[in-house]
């Protein structure tokens, strides 16, 4: 379906945009043809009909001659909006009573409860921004971390969609030469060079290679690096997992009254989430882990990404270490062998072990020594250095089955080529190629695609 | 401390507003001189300096040169705001995590974090309005009935103040009167008619009477009617309770995503809340209550402000209702007399029950039948009726308790009267009056009393 199709929708669709809940003040979204005269229908004060857009009106809702409440209704004309059509936007006080019964006004006033999502779809089908921008609203609003922000707001800023068109545009370059060879398939000319094909399409391949390898990290961005503390009993587990917790827990609380939930058993490093798995059970298990055993810390281990290995300094001989190093290796996750108990070694033991093991991080994770360091090696090992800020990552599956999918109609293309086919199987492919990226700006879209995309939003966005 | 002394701030204020948690769009706001400035200095996109006030401007929050959000800022400019200061709102995506960040730059730039109610109490101390009607800002926000909505929006638009300021006015003109007979006082006149003076305490108390006899209601709208649904074992106390909460829950979900929350065991009829006391016992209970027996629903009737009393009309021969009534009236607590089972009985079996006990209210419970009767007669109990809708009504214990002093210094002001005394002396029981009047409305006011007031606020109003 085509947006074009879509750019105009009768409805006008109300609904909460602010989160649910007491607070001092709650907003009412209304979006469509009529939103300012809905609005305007339950208000007292000005007449709505004539202001300017981006303008602020007090006075108050009425239904019928009943106060509801006073407010403060902001005004912005189409298409100088977000959805590009009339908003107005209800700023009243936070009561979910309140709210409910400026809803239920507006709805009786012919507005329609919007679904999930509902706004930004309409933001997207009237061009306000692509597909891939409209769904870094969502990435935005769900973000977490430092890093999640930046990869959101980077897609919001068009960041991505516009490697996507400058390869698209290459293409289309291409299929257009290739199809005008097509209509002078008798003469058996060749508009579009094959040579030069073949060089864009390795060099379009080596781009979209480049991005499918970004989503390793953008997944590490986006989900957090499962991680587990693993090590043999009382080497420190869980005394490393609450020193490193209840860093988080401060750095967390630092500014009352806003402050985002603290995530269990997750540290920020950086702006990388680090999960770590099943940790509360290490925390519980502190009498019971000799019973469980190393069978359930390796079955946890096989699920990480990421390992800290934590040697007990105090009980453990240079050939035991070297026992697990080599059992650690097998598992072929990446891990840090780390030394613990520091506070209760001389310094020339800790040397000693240090000249069997030289990657080995020594820590004392009761009197917090050395924390900072582990972190930093944490981050190297999830190897986010090699990718630079300024980088496009992909955070998002569906853009990453689409560059995939890209990526093998570019298969064909190359072996097309390579087999000296026609132009019009070569244009087949290369469209193929077209469509896939097209999807993944929403250039080509579809319904379905769509509500699959925007049923995952929030209302009220 | 008077409250000009407080009309200037030289700090600007800030906070989150909206609830907290995951919403489409989050808002911060800001008060106070430097509220423009300290907004233009993250802003990228206009001048926020040049700009009239009520107009909304689109553009960028910045750190350093990371772009944080893409956000709206609303600009009020003083004294044509809330606070009466220059106000900042800013509008972003509602990511807790963006907003924080937000937050914090607003504090690095010379913001300082709101408390609870700081807006609020700068709105009262500007003069923007009385106590009262600052109070009553957090009443609005926490209302979740029609009652409690009507009883802060009249307080709100200041009906109660305009009664007290009424009283106190009449009180300050006898006041004078009196005092000018101080100056005179070798002279030995009287400005101050004694009668005349007698009938305005008379009147006066009359008036406030009848503001304390509202708290009564006030306090059933504010928190609801305890009501017990008690009964002898298989009565179908359970299947009643159900029967009116299913009601409830279904009328509360009316319209998705801005349900308020639906509370257990809480049903609302014309707009008052019954709250059912231990009815999770209840309806838990069912097998258990022959053991648990008679004395513990006793125990419940006693802190119940009313009770339905359940009749098995199958099982109860109209002696022993008659021996339960007689139970029931020695508590002193209003009950509704209830037969419940009628679709089990015949006709005539109904019409003999009802000629012995004519006040009995029948009912099927597991039929839903005549529920809306009894809910009629719930309300008709609580004696709503004899409050008409424009009525002032108390909810605020506060006002209560300042009522209760002021009548308590008009008693003495009469005493004084009939004992004769002279004008210095009643004068001072007058001003005590006045007073308590003052520190309903606030024009009398402590640094602690407002302190006390606000920090029951939520932070961001």
């Amino acid at each position: 379906m085509s947006k074009n199709l879509n750019s105009e929708f009768e409805d006008t669709i109300a609904a909460l945009s602010t989160p649910q809940g007491i607070g001092a003040i709650g907003v009412i979204r209304l979006s469509g043809k009529s939103s300012i005269e809905i609005a305007n229908s339950i208000f007292k004060g000005k007449n709505l009909l004539g202001q300017k857009s981006h303008t602020i009106h007090f006075g108050k809702i009425i239904d019928d001659k009943t106060v509801i409440d006073e407010v403060l209704i902001s005004i912005f004309i189409a298409p100088r909006s977000f959805t590009k059509e009339n908003i107005i936007e209800i700023s009243s006080h936070g009561s979910p009573f309140i709210l409910q019964k400026i809803l239920k006004l507006l709805i009786s006033k012919g507005a329609r409860l919007a679904k999930a999502g509902e706004f930004t779809k309409r933001a997207f089908l009237n061009g306000q921004f692509d597909l891939t921008q409209a769904e870094s609203v969502a990435d935005l609003i769900n973000s977490d971390s430092e890093a999640t922000h930046m990869a959101a707001m980077n897609q919001m800023r068009g960041g991505f969609s516009k490697r996507i068109k400058v390869l698209r545009t290459e293409l289309i370059h291409f299929a257009s030469m290739i199809e005008l060879e097509l209509d002078f398939s008798e003469e058996d000319v060749e508009f579009a060079n094959r040579d030069q094909l073949t060089e864009l399409v390795l060099k379009l391949q080596k781009e979209i290679h480049k991005l499918i390898e970004s989503f390793s990290v953008g997944n590490v961005i986006k989900n957090g690096v499962p991680t587990v503390i693993a090590g043999k009993p009382n080497s420190g587990k869980s005394t490393l997992l609450n020193t490193l917790l209840e860093e988080e827990k401060a750095i967390v609380s630092e500014i009352p009254g806003t402050t985002r939930d603290f995530i269990e058993d997750q540290i920020h490093i950086k702006g990388i989430s680090f999960r770590f798995i099943d940790t509360a059970g290490i925390r519980e298990a502190r009498d019971k882990i000799e019973a469980i055993g190393i069978k359930r810390t390796r079955e946890k281990m096989k699920v990480a990404s990421l390992i800290i290995y934590l040697i007990d300094l105090c009980n453990e001989s240079i050939e035991e270490i070297g026992i697990e190093k080599t059992k650690l290796k097998k598992l072929g996750i990446p891990y840090l062998l780390t030394g613990n108990k520091t506070d209760k070694l001389k310094t020339d033991e800790i040397t000693l072990v240090k000249n069997a093991f030289p990657e080995m991080i020594f820590i004392s994770a009761s009197n917090e020594n050395n924390i900072e360091f582990l972190k930093e090696k944490l981050i190297q090992l999830v190897q986010l250095d090699t990718f630079k800020t300024g980088d496009t990552i992909i955070t998002n599956v569906r853009h990453l089955e689409g560059l995939q999918n890209t990526q093998l109609a570019l298969n064909d293309v190359m072996k097309g080529i390579e087999n000296n086919v026609t132009g019009d199987f070569l244009a087949m492919d290369i469209r193929q190629a077209l469509h896939y990226l097209g999807e993944i700006t929403g250039e080509i879209s579809t319904e379905d695609l769509l509500e699959n995309i925007f049923s995952k939003f929030c209302i009220g966005k």
